[in-house]
């Protein structure tokens, strides 16, 4: 299939069966979310992968009680980084040269460049621009789900700052930022399934300029 | 080929080489970022594709002289709401239920409920959260273009607001989130094609909670 009729065929599960997903289909999900594209390579976000059913039971109370959270197989958590800092920065670019073998100060400049646009911008900025790092590699996950005839369901559903606490991002330099409960649809209890999926029609999404 | 495969072979095309990209695969992938799912399925973005060499001129301006700007075949600007506000917000679902078949006042109280919980975060919320949700759509655009095995070159590097007065983007409630230029890879003259990809590890990059 395409990655158009796999888009096509997913939809916002909003009740699970509760089967398990393999773990070899997690691993590629999470993989496609790793080789996700970023700005300026930093991948400033990571995923927690939760299956331990009593920090799930926790998440669904401060997720609005929401059924997934706990009828998923896999809980995909995305969290991105708290702020942007000259050294943490430089801890990615210094992997990048090392992994090209290119001279260790090569990225200096750029990196310094980098730091001084960012700087200035302060920690809210810095925040939002992560967290949309964060949104690139949600939707490969989607996709790479999708394509693996897994259900997820995009959620922003949550108390962010309550989902920090339970999984102690601060202490990493993390903040929540969208959750993806993988598993398999319902077919009998989803009231979602056979409604139609709705888009804005392409003459309104779409502006040629020529 | 997986999206695996697919987003193995992408790269950050830095020179391209202005052969032009049918217009079925640029369909293609407008397609899949048309179809991507957003927060309460708003999709609060549109995309301007821009093909008009005069205007590619004044873009690559704005865009710290990038050759990709004008190289590309197609450039595509995900555009995202300037903001919510409870008409924008019931457009979407008036055709919602219009769709579904739906009595047309079924999504009122959601539609309340979340306007409720939206407008006290206020403007600038309103602006990265819509703008989280093209990129979602941009994730989408890009594995659908590697699929289709077109070059795209994700690129935040602009000045926004100047974009957004050469695209008019004001009158149509829109604020420039972030670029795409569509194209072939330049396979002599780019310095990036033969370079590593380089990701955090998996080890790091995935935390199991088991």
């Amino acid at each position: 299939m395409s990655l158009i009729e796999d888009l096509q065929w997913r939809y916002a599960a909003k009740k699970m069966n509760g089967e398990v997903v393999p773990e070899e289909k997690v691993d590629y999900i999470l993989e496609a979310a790793r080789l996700a594209p970023s700005s300026s390579g930093l991948q400033p976000y990571r995923i927690f992968v939760i299956t331990n059913k009593e920090l799930l039971e926790k998440i669904k109370v401060v997720a609005f009680n929401q059924s997934q959270i706990t009828d998923c197989s896999h809980l995909l958590v995305f969290a991105s980084w708290d702020g942007y800092s000259h050294s943490r920065m430089g801890e990615v670019f210094k992997q990048t040269v090392a992994e090209r073998g290119l001279p260790e100060n090569k990225m200096d400049d750029y990196h310094n460049t980098l730091w001084n646009r960012y700087e200035p911008l302060g920690k809210e900025w810095h925040m939002n621009h992560a967290a949309k790092q964060a949104y690139i590699a949600f939707g490969l996950a989607i996709a790479a789900a999708a394509e693996q005839k897994v259900d997820a369901t995009p959620m922003e559903g949550f108390e962010n700052e309550k989902l920090d606490e339970l999984l102690e991002l601060d202490k990493q330099g993390l903040k929540s930022a969208v959750i993806l409960p993988l598993g398999y649809r319902d077919e009998q209890g989803d009231w979602l399934l056979n409604l139609k999926k709705v888009r804005t029609e392409k003459d309104e999404f779409v502006t040629y300029i020529k």
